[in-house]
Order: C-alpha cells, then structure tokens, then sequence
C-alpha cells in the first residue's frame, strides 16, 4: 500500500491513508488552536487531511471522492472547533451526503463498519463553563452524544474523543499540550498500536 | 402592529409576525410529516414562515433579513426533520451567521433575550428506536441539549418541544396527531395565553 502524505486542501491525488482527517474550520486561515493541532500531525506517513472548507467553500461536497478516502482509511478522524455545541454546517453537510443510506448504512452496505472513529475538537470556553453553572449549562458530556451515535450508526468504534477547551486563550497553552497527545496518539495507531 | 400572513419562501415583506418559524427540510417539496405540520398552522394570523431551503439554496443567507424578521418575533420557532441526530446543514449555518457575536451574545447587545423557543423535530425513527437498547442507543433526551443550550445562551426562554416520532411511517398517523397539537399550541400563544 503507498502512504500518501497530508494533501491539504487540494483534490489531487487519491492515494490511500489509514488516518483520514476531514477538518472542517470555516476559517483555515484564521484558525489557531486547530491550526496547532494539525500541524502537529500532518507530516506523519500514512495520513491525510480533507480539509472540507479549503475543497469545498461552496457547500458543493463531491461525495465519491470523500467515500473513496474514507474506504481507504482505518481511522477517521473529525475535527473543527465546536460551533453552537456542535459541528460546523460544511461538515454537518458532509453526514448528511456522504454517510448516505445504502453506502453508510440501511439495507445494503455498511461501508464504514469496523473502523475506528476520533473526535477532535477545540472549543473557546474554559473547561468549567461546561458544568449546569457554567455559562455552557452543562458538562461537556452533554453535547457528545450526536457526535457519537452518529460515528456509532454507522458501525464505527468510537474512541476516546481528543477535546481542547480554552482554545482561544492568547497563550494557546491548551492546544500546545493537547497537540502532543493528538501525535503520540495518532503515531501509536499508524504503528499499529492504536 | 400589522400582522403578516405566512410568506413561505419569498423574500418579499418584512411586516411583523409575532411568530416565525424558521422552517429546515432540505427537500422542502418532498416532505411529508413537516408539511403535514405546516399546513396546520400556516394560515394563523401573526405567523410567518421562512423556508430556509427554498430562500437559501446556495447556503447564502441574508443574515441582515433574517435578524429583522427574529426581532419582530415573540416565538421562534425552529422546526425541520432531525438530521443525524441534530439540525440540518443549512439551519447549524443559520445558527453560526445569524446567531452573531455582538447580536444574539457578547458584550453588546442581546437581540433575542427574553423571545420564546419552540423546538418542532420529526424523527423517521418510533420513539421505541431512542433508549439506551434502541437504534440509536440513547432515549431522545440525549439529542436535545446542543439545541436547547443554542436557544438559552442566546436568553431564550425554552419551551417544551414537539417532537414528532415515526414521521416516515405510510399511514402519517403520528404527525396528523401532532399537527392538531402544534396548532393549538401556536394558536394559545397568538391569543396571549402562550
């Protein structure tokens, strides 16, 4: 199998990746907390970056080829910071057209079965505005099982989720130290020990 | 106040109506259950339908009408088909482009505190497929809190939801009972017992 490397933002090249990033920030260019995350990662063999606002800025999301990536891949990995308590609406887009009925589930295929999905999000808020007193009127498990039982549906392993809160902190601290973890993490598993 | 009749999917008038209903079906000329709903309510004197669909195809939302329309309101209500376990595509945009920094939170102003929020969901699957043993492995309440939360930290006051199970189901049982409910709900409201 030939490992492609990260293909950021462009539709070039199909070459298998065990680790499929669909990262979906409405504002790449602006991003930091996700930007560091990434960053962190993109240079691993084996691994590739969709990213779903660079491909696609006109909500046109051409589902063939993200199917092809995500046959390819062993883990799938979600990740954008979390607006109004979820996903941001490309990616949304990108459930509702490319987990179709017959391709992701329902009667026929269960294309995605088996593999391994990651969570990855970075949030503004400190940890504790998610607690029933915070300014977030919950904790932050509250908001996961969308997320989760959409990854579940689909016949995925849902694995620990990788969240950073206090992602827009001057000092970028939190995503600094979660970056680490999001690499070891993910070269563990390209090493087949994930 | 002028009331408005319902102005489904024009752009045309802006005149007051007291409830709006931000209206999401992806396939708005095929829908079953949400237009069932519809059709119950949309001829009440004081309410307005925006169609986000049918106004926005391209996902280009007219944020500067839309907060206009949100202002005038005392009831928002956002009703549509639940997708993936949350709202579809086009209505998560129309949280993050109209639910503003500096509009519906922030320092500044708070355009929506104080308005009421109704929650009208339909879901393919029975009520039986939401517990922890079901299809989609946790009861129906698991869902609500990324929606719900959206409406609180913009100071809306939450209403209970009408949410209406089976809505693919041939005989269209379920949403013609609901259809009576939501009138009468929206109805109550219009007479100021709401």
């Amino acid at each position: 199998m030939v490992l492609s490397h990260v293909q950021d933002g462009t539709r070039d090249g199909d070459a298998a990746a065990a680790v499929l990033i669909v990262y979906a920030h409405p504002h790449p260019g602006r991003s930091i907390a996700n930007r560091l995350l990434l960053d962190a990662v993109r240079d691993l063999d084996g691994l590739r970056v969709q990213s779903l606002y660079d491909l696609y800025p006109d909500f046109s999301i051409d589902v063939e080829a993200e199917r092809r990536l995500l046959e390819q891949a062993r883990l799938v990995v979600w990740q954008h910071p979390l607006y109004w308590y979820s996903v941001p609406a490309l990616l949304q887009l990108w459930f509702e057209e490319v987990l179709g009925r017959g391709w992701a589930y329902g009667e026929a295929q269960h294309a995605l079965a088996g593999k391994d999905c990651l969570w990855v999000a970075t949030t503004g808020a400190s940890a504790d505005a998610y607690t029933a007193a915070g300014e977030h009127g919950h904790p932050f498990s509250a908001f996961v099982p969308p997320i989760e039982q959409t990854a579940r549906f689909c016949g995925m392993h849902w694995l620990e989720p990788l969240i950073t809160h206090g992602a827009h902190a001057q000092d970028a601290r939190a995503p600094r130290a979660r970056a680490a973890d999001y690499r070891a993490r993910l070269q563990r598993y390209l090493d087949g020990h994930g």
